[in-house]
């Protein structure tokens, strides 16, 4: 039962190459108890208050944050972008100091952080943020030549940000990649505010990203209404260029260009970095039951179909996005011809992703396999995002849909408009279900009694002594399962119940073709082909929504913002009141896209 | 152990004469199995479903309301008044359907409604909601009377508004009332949709009357503004008079100003309804372990040192209030009289509930008892509501210490701002944690025993008798509660196991002076005291802090705002982005006080 299993101890082995003075650890690895306290009632006393001292203190900073950072965009009187700055750079730091502190212990005392949640920190998600951050390090080299080249105006705060930045990226990926799967047992409370302060800075850099951004933005939709000959409008561009020459006249248009082209990967790799923390955050203190996850690596095989959808939509985006920028904004004619080609383009996606998702919730209605409700904080925490970061953008279409059914006028391509908010609303409704349940589904527990099986066959060499085995393996099993629920009604519980263990049965045939033959029950082939067909239609929606959901991260976090450019709702809400409300509502709409889709490759990978 | 002991059955019969046709339906409440599948874990399976389905509808609901009122608010063109009362109305009557439905079908199937969550609704929530609800009431005849004065020029929608809601609010508080603590176990996704519907509309018309007040209370300040002669400022007066004239001139001043003095009771009890619709949402279908709660009435005995204290500091508010309403706008020295004045009694109250807080917490951290972690809506919604409206008022105190560090000119007055704001920020930090620490604190569990032990002594008519029986009781007690732990060290764990039966033992002892005199050790007597003392202390500041958090309530429910009257928010933020800060943070900040007051009442019973 040893190799091939994935177990606690080997997960620690793989973790210890993280180490450099991890030589020789894993002897004291072994020693379980030695010198702390079990969880007994007592010890849990002061974890909910350092829960509470912690969360508190997290919201205070972050709140003090968020008001610098909202007095910077309004031009407060008496702060600046260096005390936002400054601010941001003392918050790093304290993080920095906290992190090498947790490093170093980590490192000579090995054996405190024994336990992991082997839900927390999937490799994909470290290889995502990983990718993030070396697109941030680019932005924050392109920063600091932007502030070499403008140094006369800047303030020096400007310079020394990207710095801090840079090496804080660099640390805390290597941290994430070490310990985003620990569950801290050993000082409690001081983890808890290192934990929660990282949570905090993560998000208030995201924050500032994404205030960067909007203005940039704004800056650029101000600029086309002025070419478009809107002069009623109180126009003033903001934070556009600093007020002194470039000292190199050929990098400075790469620099200030390139870094808004970059800002939305680093938008992404902050907000991930927050919750990849904040989910190492609620599992300070945790009790783990070792539940025995099955890695279940991403295969491109099955789903060659959804991909070639998904790639077709893909590469239509990005033309439909760089022909839309180079359009909008050029005349009044392009200008609407743009708007129309997106609203098209994004009504056909959308009416295809919500079939497929519509598809895949009907197939889980088809088959009866129960829900996994174990506590389980990073799931939670997935599924609490996908709702509330929907929610963002519903209030975006719910606005149009206001918009168009009050407004007086209505430009033809503003029609358009309709049909697209609705299926923003209802797509993102049905992913939601369709991914929460998958990610919700129990996964076939069978897998690891065929795993010891086949592990049990290779190492005898012999097939013939296998039959009487199996069957002992799986009566066993199957007896364990209905066991669980006391048969109390004879006719519909049970009933369902055996299909459970039917549905087990013939995924345990189909992952091993050995255990097949040696069934006697002829059924299993045509379950095997159903159960199997349908499986291979839910990888393929799920790898079709995958890339459906990366191709619609794209317009938005690019600049392309039909609801700026569309008019309707400016005129209708007035032009300053929707612009708050599109600020405030867009940052969630594009994490939405970003989430949904790492949400979808798990899937994918699971099903 | 039949009576005197709390019990599910009892609770049922109780509640039973909510319904004016539960003439016998007791005998139906004892069946139990009958119809009814068992929570296996297929049966789960639509459940996670309908709680995404249910709850993103609802948020849908929520999102395209909150615009309504947003366009309403920034006078957005093609949307009126109306249209967003007609939303209202229109979901308020679904909301009568539903709850109509519901309140039929409970009177006919009663046993499908058999378990109660007992930590639910509880009584002096009912009791708050209901004394808001008559409030709420007078608020709806005075908002008739006014249609009526101005029916020349306010559209119908302005009529049935307030009749409708009217009708809404009796029958949701007799819904309140009799299924507050309903586990919800049959027709699961209807039910859903139904209490999510509820959820949302109530937490519209918070938002619908947190906006009319704030609007008013900017509607007084501009107005002040202009009699203080600060021209600069654009000041337009919003939604402030009617068009036309009243027709019966003597009423029309009572009802639109009474109508303004009622509003902050009218936004307490939606935000309630609210509250207590969202725990019957988490409910739903959820297995409740029955805990043998105590049920623990308020007793005035014994905290009348509190009770003083807090008196002292509600009639000197209301005093300040008064006077501070009378004093602010009449001239800039009155104003500033007003203003120190104000801060000054602030900053001596919030010291006082800092001293309180803290003392509270180190008792807590004396007497080493187990928080109570099993699954409990109602609680974590508490302890969720209490961090989460802290950070409204959070963020204006840090607004106010910004602005105080980075404005350059400093009247004399603006600086005991400094003070108020980071005590404010300090007292309700010490405060949550004192109160969610005592809602986890677990219930003296002895009590049961003891009460037992009380009616057969009773029962029996002789007290000597009793000795043997309580050393059984007593010992099969103590043994029952070190069995939950192994002792896995015979050193620290165990000696602290002993000291939490010895808490137990005084408890006992205390509660019950016929076993108190039958026991021998004397050091009974001793340790009795002291944590009586503690108790006593806890007790009294639970009171205090109580009485404190209401008249904190006081003066910003009713238009006594010193971040609008200060000034020097405005001028460094500008004004604009202060009003918008400040009318969004403030309903919460309000919300909060009114919320720690219930669960520092909740406090009080428990300790």
């Amino acid at each position: 039962e040893e190799d091939g299993l994935w177990s606690p101890e080997r997960e620690a082995r793989v973790s210890s190459l993280c180490l450099p003075c991890a030589g020789a650890p894993s002897a004291a690895g072994g020693c379980r108890a030695a010198g702390q306290a079990p969880a007994s009632p007592a010890a849990s006393y002061p974890q909910k208050n350092a829960e509470i001292l912690s969360s508190q203190y997290g919201i205070n900073l972050f709140l003090a944050g968020l008001l610098l950072t909202f007095a910077w965009a309004v031009h407060a009187v008496g702060i600046s972008k260096s005390h936002l700055l400054s601010y941001l750079i003392t918050l790093m730091l304290i993080q920095l100091l906290w992190m090498l502190w947790y490093l170093c212990r980590s490192c000579t005392q090995r054996r405190l952080i024994r336990d992991k949640d082997t839900h927390a920190g999937a490799r994909w998600l470290k290889c995502g943020i990983t990718l993030f951050a070396v697109i941030t390090l680019i932005l924050d080299s392109f920063k600091i030549g932007y502030y070499i080249d403008f140094s006369n105006c800047l303030s020096p705060t400007e310079g020394i940000f990207p710095v801090t930045h840079a090496v804080h990226t660099i640390l805390q990926v290597y941290f994430l990649w070490c310990h985003a799967k620990d569950v801290i047992q050993s000082f409690k409370t001081l983890e808890r505010f290192g934990v929660i302060h990282s949570v905090f800075t993560n998000l208030l850099l995201w924050t500032n990203g994404v205030l960067t951004e909007s203005k940039h933005q704004l800056n650029e939709h101000k600029e086309r209404l002025i070419t478009l000959g809107f002069g009623n409008i109180t126009i003033v561009l903001d934070d556009h260029a600093p007020q002194c020459n470039c000292t190199t006249t050929t990098l400075c248009s790469v620099f200030s260009q390139g870094i808004y082209y970059l800002y939305p990967f680093n938008i992404e790799y902050h907000i991930l970095a927050s919750t990849m923390l904040y989910v190492l955050w609620k599992n300070i203190g945790r009790k783990v039951e070792h539940h025995q996850q099955n890695k279940t690596p991403f295969k491109f095989h099955g789903i060659t179909v959804g991909m070639i959808f998904g790639l077709i939509v893909l590469t239509s985006t990005i033309a439909i996005v760089v022909v839309y920028l180079i359009q909008i904004g050029g005349s009044k004619i392009k200008s609407e011809l743009a708007l129309t080609m997106f609203y098209l383009h994004a009504i056909f996606v959308l009416a295809l992703m919500c079939t497929a998702g519509v598809v895949a919730l009907l197939i889980y209605r088809l088959e009866d396999r129960s829900l996994d409700n174990s506590k389980n904080p990073a799931r939670k925490l997935d599924a609490e995002l996908l709702v509330g970061t929907a929610a963002g953008s519903w209030l975006l279409s719910w606005g149009s849909i206001l918009a168009i059914i009050c407004a007086q006028g209505h430009p033809k391509y503003t029609w358009y408009n309709l049909p697209y908010s609705v299926l923003v609303i209802i797509e993102k409704y049905v992913q939601n279900l369709f991914i929460i349940e998958s990610i919700h589904r129990e996964q076939e527990k069978v897998n690891e009694d065929i795993k010891t099986l086949r592990i049990v066959t290779i190492s005898r060499g012999s097939t013939l002594s296998l039959s009487p085995l199996y069957k002992e393996i799986y009566n066993g099993r199957a007896a364990r399962d209905s066991g669980d629920i006391p048969c109390l009604f004879k006719g519909s519980i049970c009933g369902r119940e055996n299909d459970g263990a039917g549905v087990a049965r013939e995924e345990m045939s189909q992952d091993n073709s050995l255990v097949m033959h040696s069934a006697s029950d002829f059924s299993f082939y045509s379950r095997n082909s159903v159960t199997n067909n349908k499986r291979r239609i839910l990888k393929n929606i799920a790898a079709f929504l995958f890339l459906c959901n990366l191709s619609l991260w794209i317009p938005p976090a690019f600049g392309c913002r039909p609801e700026y450019d569309n008019g309707l709702e400016e005129i209708v809400f007035g032009f300053e009141p929707w612009i708050i409300v599109v600020n405030l509502a867009m940052p969630f709409s594009i994490f939405y896209r970003m989430h949904s889709a790492a949400s979808l490759f798990e899937v994918n990978c699971k099903t």
